[in-house]
């Protein structure tokens, strides 16, 4: 049979990485695929360096669109990234008549219901099992293999430039600013942070897990999205006394009123696998009613884990591209006509509906008195405490000034109760800085 | 479009774990594949209360053929196990052109060659995700989620009821038989433990897991099989003072002149994932050489994540039953026809031939000079040392006969060096009871 033909646009970290996996491996691949896949052109900005890359049998244009146009090209690649030209491009590509495998989950977060209708329109795939949690087959996992479940959560590692600077922070006691640095200058984390450590780039693969779980269309504008620049040290060293570890979360979780999503620091009981996830690995745990507990870890960023997501698409395409579009693998794991009730169905809770617990730190003067009061406060809302831990109390303001923090743990709770108790908290004046509040999930 | 309708052959637990997934989830299960996937016909030695489990919709019968001859059913469920009327029924399904889901592993690793032989020949399905770690999609991983991937090795926990052992056995410090004992109250291990404790089950996975990996036949006979009824707790302590755990493990692995295939206690480091791992639960490390380390977490046995897997596979052939044969996924991840030649390129190495690193335990006259003797032995065999761990004397023998344990680490060794290293330390009047030798893997 002859080979699948594929074009590239953009030849950067990934796009390089998979020209280079597809090469080194091509035997193995299409021992496997049962035909080869072959990139036979490539659009970059710089054409003379991105031919010098792949050598003088692949051609090379500026132009992504004759690449799209080209009758020979059954595949295109997009791997440009943002929502920009990226856009224009997959969905021209759409239009005419080539299946897509793309590593953007910006574009998908955000625009994949109008990209998965056009596809669907025009009997073409989508493929975007690289866009989430890199070289971890978290999609197909998610939309083939546990196709029997109903699932009622799954929560994620998936940043690892924001676990790279947690696990520093713990284990070298640094602050945010210093690690931060330090990853940069490692690689871990780009110039411009932005996006990784706002929780953003969490947000968007989060929005893509959580329409393939329940069903339900992309819908990144609803996600509570949260990052780790706010976050002490001192937090961390007190989590870990209390048998806990901090990680960026993405969580998505199907309760009885609709579906949470949110991206947030969070305590983990240190005893669970992702609590031991360490430095820029990813990892995704997925609760299904009938599996009950499973875990996917792994690497999810770099060139040659991102091709080997992006590669494996290409290979799904290959064997399904002859099958009719009603016998493929939905773009989000469920028929598409049924997306809409579900959404009605599963909306999207704002945060104040959400019930989990949560981690509290108190700076507050040493007084008598002090515990009775925040506790009272906790109680009249109906929040019940699962631990409190007091510190010896240190002199920070000279004579007769004496501080400590106070941390409690809660158990759960309505986000809307926890705010408004919160609130008379901070009007205590016997709290003496703004209270740290952090989320807690036992992910069991 | 009409329900796609299967026959499921064998009601244990299993067998109704599937009945109910499959009935409880059915709108979510067709929402994803697009059409409802039905069990119409069940086969049941005691038909009367097979019949009273499913209700009057269903067909049961004592009569399995019959359940194959129905033109209706166009899949095939196979959950009776073993290799005896199992396999007929499976070769008779696949004669009658038939798709055939089975959880069976010792049936595919055994008699997988004439199976896969007789279905590719017929151009039918044989699925098997439930036959490998219970719910975990590790087969869909290393098929289609790695597709990309020259895997390098995999090192797996499959077998739930020894783990959960060496985990009690850990935790509470008491002997094997004891612990055994109470898995088999706890309904963790069965009446007759033997194919789980001496490792036979695990093999039977890993031989599949291996052949998938390496696109070889899989060759249980060659397999290296090794189990846990030997093990002391003293080891386990030891192993954890030097900063490992001990975890049955399968590993099979892709080295110069062939592949490894062995199951056997082993040293992991215990910082790795993987052991952490405990209880029942199953794990699976997977090395490729574009994705690096992945690892896939989840329950191992049980009615509801074993139907997880029947059921997955079961959605896999309502979608690919209408491509043509060539383009589906391959039974062996590979194209047949190239299996042959990759045996050949690839034999399952004999053991003397794996070279891995070893724990030794040696019970020692505590008199001077043994230490001398023993690591001068290992010196002269070249093999060299990483760690040392003399325990303190203790008088067993009455006075004047003290006797100690001498525990050795070393580098990678070939075991037939090993062996013949071990032969002559067994030797020395000094070393007073036969040596405890155990493998060490670094899997990083």
């Amino acid at each position: 049979m002859k080979p699948i033909q594929a074009g590239l646009l953009g030849l950067g970290t990934v796009g390089g990485g998979v020209f280079d996996v597809l090469r080194r491996n091509q035997d193995e691949i299409s021992r496997r695929a049962g035909r080869g896949i072959q990139i036979t052109m490539v659009a970059a900005r710089d054409v003379a360096r991105a031919q010098s890359l792949v050598g003088p049998d692949v051609q090379v244009l500026g132009d992504a669109s004759a690449i799209i146009a080209n009758p020979d090209i059954a595949i295109v690649i997009e791997l440009i990234g943002g929502c920009g030209i990226a856009k224009t491009l997959v969905l021209e590509a759409i239009a005419a008549g080539k299946h897509v495998v793309t590593a953007n989950k910006a574009l998908l977060a955000v625009h994949g219901s109008e990209i998965f209708a056009a596809a669907s329109a025009r009997g073409v795939m989508v493929a975007f099992e690289a866009a989430v949690a890199g070289g971890i087959p978290i999609i197909k996992a998610l939309r083939e293999g546990l196709t029997a479940n109903r699932i009622q959560w799954l929560a994620g590692i998936i940043n690892g430039t924001t676990n790279f600077i947690l696990s520093e922070m713990r284990s070298q006691g640094r602050d945010f600013d210093v690690v931060l640095e330090e990853a940069q200058r490692l690689g871990y984390a780009e110039a411009d942070p932005g996006f990784d450590i706002q929780g953003v780039d969490a947000a968007h693969k989060l929005t893509l897990m959580s329409a393939i779980a329940f069903g339900i269309p992309v819908q990144f504008d609803k996600a509570h999205v949260e990052g780790i620049t706010a976050l002490a040290t001192a937090d961390i060293r007190y989590a870990e006394q209390l048998g806990y570890r901090i990680k960026l979360l993405g969580i998505t979780k199907r309760v009885d009123k609709g579906v949470e999503l949110r991206v947030h620091p969070c305590l983990v009981p240190a005893k669970r696998l992702i609590a031991n996830v360490e430095g820029a690995m990813n990892a995704v745990v997925v609760q299904g009613d009938a599996v009950g507990t499973t875990l996917y870890y792994g690497k999810g960023a770099g060139a040659e884990p991102t091709a080997s997501a992006v590669i494996a698409d290409l290979v799904d395409i290959a064997r399904l591209h002859t099958a009719d579009p009603e016998h493929r693998v939905p773009h989000l794991a469920f028929q598409p006509h049924t997306l809409a009730d579900a959404m009605d169905a599963l909306p999207v809770l704002p945060m104040s509906e959400v019930v989990t617990s949560y981690y509290l730190r108190l700076r507050v003067a040493d007084q008598a008195g002090v515990l009775a009061q925040v506790t009272g406060l906790l109680a009249e809302a109906g929040v019940s405490i699962d631990a409190v831990l007091q510190r010896e109390a240190d002199e920070v303001g000279g004579a007769g000034s004496a501080q400590t923090d106070l941390i409690i743990l809660t158990h759960d709770t309505r986000e809307g109760t926890m705010d408004a108790v919160m609130a008379r908290m901070q009007a205590l004046t016997t709290v003496l800085a703004p209270i740290t509040r952090l989320r807690k999930e036992a992910l069991n």
